[in-house]
């Protein structure tokens, strides 16, 4: 019998960090050996997250990481017990704690954007604060499954993408990559639940303030904007100059989920085939027709968030508008899921060599 | 002392209609003199609509419009009774039942799209369905009340917008107006509540299917592209083209409320200005600074709903996304009132003399 | 032309006082002189409540209630400028700052708990806190409008009821003032909206923490419990025990409205009718008949707070349970307005010798 | 290796035969085989709903059983190719095509009420409909699983339970039990998620009809009511009398969940003990303690919707009221799980000697 992975969390009391604990509880090959969270240490898990009742005897343990040289100790310690740690913290939580000591312990899985942007005066810029250890950025694989599994398999540091990015990502990447579209004229739309703004007492994320509400927010400076147009700029028929994009999320009154509709004018390549539509729906096919998790609605398909909740997929279809010679790229996904805790544990089961969809093969449960 | 305005309904049971009935039973200078459904006629309108219970004795009246010589007379038989009707009714029947017999009975405030479209063959397209009194486009007037204020005062028939439009054309239409952005580039990205679906007793609408989720619909061929489109085009600045633009309507869970976010590119005139935000605000004040019911939020002004639920009100913002040289324009709106009832009262204040804010002018009441 | 009452918030930033200010802005026979928030002081009421952009100027005042001398001069000239203060405040606030000096100023409407229960001790119990104005409990009117009206109109001291006890007793009141049911059996059971647990950033409150979700909470120690029981003890019939009671809140996942069932055996008065529900049925219309505010839905009327919502109306009915013997007492209220700031206004129009209608005669508008 | 449990089910497309089909779709231990509803026959399941899309290419099947010779040919046809038969069916369906012919090819799990009552004339008063088949209530288990797990093992015909009924017996079966409660002072109030309402188009279950509002319905004669009386009857300490209470739902807008609060007067046995309370959580803890799917909360613990949403959970928790003597009971489960469909599965499993557990095991995900 194969010995399970033995994982950590650190931040394990937000909202991803608890759905990493939830999976993980029930992982036929991991074990979930520690959950840290500062403002809860000593408390059970289960008294906190009310429905890990009967599941877990876990206490919440101390995972300070103020840079202070016993914080590092603790930390080194926490490391020894465990394979991978998973790290849902701050902006510069887990830039502050990288060190050799700590990765030659364990792998790390960061669910913040410590590791994502390859370029640290852009992410200087759009986080506005300073990297605390850029010599790892080279090394760190993004982790969209789909993309880069095979970078995945060996890397110490694995930099789990965003919600929005994941989705806005996956909606574009075909019609790019084939040149299908003009990435100069690319605007990216996207909806998110409340889950998204995680679980701090925050006036504004009260439900009064939320509920029966729709706006946009963070328009024109959100921080996953960089993290998409790079992405989207590796791409193959991306062209020469990296991608620029207008990115603008809106929160909508509900628990969770990612909903992206994309638009861009169709290529020349595009618009001088039979059938445009036709070409987009083979372009998405040679790219994720055989992924599990990624499942294709076809031309005119809608993705639901609903559909989606609970589970590590992503829906994905799209419209041409004949009348603009323009793309509208439509995908959904569960933000806390494939969003941020199974598409985490996707990465983890390629790390250490298990079934991909161990533990994470939910059916969504609507309604 | 002034005699008040008599108004009836037909449509009085929707979501629509019910709004208006609503208003004017505590609209200090009009009297609802009846209210039609014909589903529910002979009902008190307080049993369907438990909240105007104490406030109404009315029962629904029979409002058939089959087009039968019975439904004709009985219609003029209504006419005779008022100043105005308010036809909140399905595509095609206030055409249908449109002459001059009832034009000389009263006015008409129609609240479907019937006289919206000035092009018969447009309507047709969209509609999918035949218009039966095209020989009244001409005359009929597109009530939006802040864009056609001294039209509507002596029309007969008045068309008024629908919600998404009106939240759309008035969120683009000083930068179109005044050459700030190319209307070749123009997307309008909509999400709308539930009760823009209307009343109908369809699954797609139930609760359990609604909720906790989001999705696109209607994408490249909503209905309301093409009253948005004609509307824009008639601004000075729109160019000689007609516009065209994609507009992609979403379903959102919330009772009520459109939020707009269009993009548009800057054209070279906006781009030339030393501060292109600068110019931008200043073109939304020319239009709109004093209008009442219009509140500007300027740049980075991200309108919610919440914040215009039960008024009449439209709130305005927009963002410069430098990086891309673009536009973004939001609005936000309540559907059922400045999207259809209390616009509609609007129109009759304007179309009878009133006080245009008579009986609208509710303030919002977050949360 | 009758001068305006002048009046002032303290704690008007929270959801109740801002309800207040919203309903005053649009009162007819009133102004608003002053509203105060201390963690708000200097900010337009229109940048925390964007729902009333262009309804005011008015910059929140610093309301420092913390019992220091200079907190007390502010006061009192806060008093100076206005006929009425209404105290939207936490436990304690209201009573720690009452004083002759006060009174001889304004006159005082007070939405928090300190002036509602007779007897120092029962406060004290279910508080908490010490009581710092017992002197003034004696003179203090308990202002449920339909039931006080008379005392009301000269008092210096209102003592607004709760919501959970508005809605409480208006439902029980006349069953147990006829002694038609047995209060030892007297079980009320309540779900509340949201916006009744305040705007304060608490991780419990936040939407992802209530949505789709339900809870009782407070079983068996809520405070609104002692002054339902006392209220009711007052009822002739209620028999010479002062009335004891279960109550049990509920939190569902709605912005307003309380929906109280209540349950209780019928007396033998009542079972020897012919036709007991006919004899509950008389005695709800001989209690409320009259009451503009209490719109009876008679035997078998559920109540739905949608229909009450944004109003000053309760709406009751009841049910008689013959197998058991029991009647089911329902009543449905917007805990914002008929709970909380629009019954403060009700009282304040009955203070000052208005219409009581006058500023809070609105339509409910579901949806 | 064991081979699969073979099940069918008829009415699948129904929330409750739906969240069947997605159960065994994962089940380890179970195959589906065919999926009916006659409404979508020919349709793909994941078509309707989309959450299932990658998870089967099933085509909803004709499952006509209007009683005629043809539909009782094709019934008998489907249960050839089973084992067991799930009927998520409207009431008198099931009873409607019992046979011995069935039987002797599948056995029977039944979603709708027809075999939960013992009492034909009970049933026919409550559902107002004749029951085809009394002859088989004898032999019919009640499928509470903790409760009568050894007669559910050998059952041919499973009457699988409501979902206010488990909630309520779960809730108040202990304390009943042991004497603790006088059940002739019994209340149940209950709240439920709208999913309970079922997949059919009615206008009162639209989302605009029920979000942001609550209200009881069913007042006096809702048809869980005498199932839940049977229940508690056969318990010993229930006393020589039928248990005679009084039920009311509540309708709260969130999709799934059930929440009880029941009231009762504790018997002197209860009272004569030092701590009331501490004898209450015995009782629970003697009935429950050993039982996997029930949490129990202890004194002043109450449950939450959301942790056990998405789950075969029910937490229970009380709370002893000392002031008026009364024990308040409080559960919490998920209506389409362990209120329908996962309990279902837990009995399949019994019936079929598989782990009790399999394919149901799910940890609830809030938020």
């Amino acid at each position: 019998m194969k010995e399970k992975v033995k994982a950590g969390i650190i931040g394990a009391a937000g909202y991803g960090g608890a759905q990493i604990a939830r999976i993980l509880l029930a992982h036929p090959d991991a074990e979930l050996v520690f959950a840290g969270s500062r403002s809860n240490k000593g408390t059970p898990a289960a008294d906190v997250y009310g429905n890990l009742r009967g599941r877990t005897q876990l206490l919440y343990v101390d995972d300070n990481m103020d840079g202070s040289e016993e914080a590092g100790k603790m930390l080194l310690e926490l490391a020894d017990s465990v394979d991978v740690i998973f790290t849902a913290t701050p902006q510069g939580a887990c830039a502050g704690m990288m060190s050799e000591a700590l990765l030659e312990r364990c792998r790390i899985i960061d669910l913040s954007a410590d590791f994502r942007l390859k370029d640290v005066s852009v992410y200087e810029k759009w986080y506005k604060i300073e990297h605390k250890a850029p010599q790892y950025l080279a090394e760190a694989v993004y982790g969209l499954t789909e993309i880069n599994r095979e970078k995945i398999r060996d890397t110490r540091i694995l930099a789990n993408p965003g919600c929005y990015t994941t989705s806005s990502i996956l909606a574009c990447l075909p019609p790019v990559a084939d040149g299908l579209i003009d990435t100069g004229t690319l605007v990216v739309d996207a909806l998110s639940g409340v889950s998204g703004a995680g679980r701090g007492a925050k006036t504004a994320n009260l439900y009064c303030e939320v509920n029966e509400s729709a706006k946009a927010y963070g328009v024109t400076n959100h921080r996953h904007t960089p993290e998409i147009e790079e992405q989207l700029s590796y791409a193959k028929g991306a062209g020469t100059k990296p991608v620029t994009l207008t990115f603008t999320p809106h929160l909508v009154p509900m628990n969770r989920g990612i909903l992206v509709t994309a638009y861009a004018s169709l290529t020349e390549k595009a618009l001088a085939a039979d059938d445009p539509a036709d070409l987009i729906r083979k372009s998405y096919e040679q790219h994720y027709g055989s992924e599990y998790f990624i499942r294709l609605l076809g031309e005119k398909g809608c993705p639901e968030t609903r559909f989606v909740e609970g589970s590590n997929y992503v829906d994905i279809g799209f419209a041409v508008d004949k009348r603009c010679s323009r793309l509208i790229m439509m995908s959904a996904l569960d933000n806390l899921m494939k969003g941020a805790a199974s598409q985490a544990v996707q990465n983890m089961n390629v790390m250490f060599g298990l079934d991909e969809k161990a533990g994470i093969d939910f059916i969504p449960d609507a309604p």
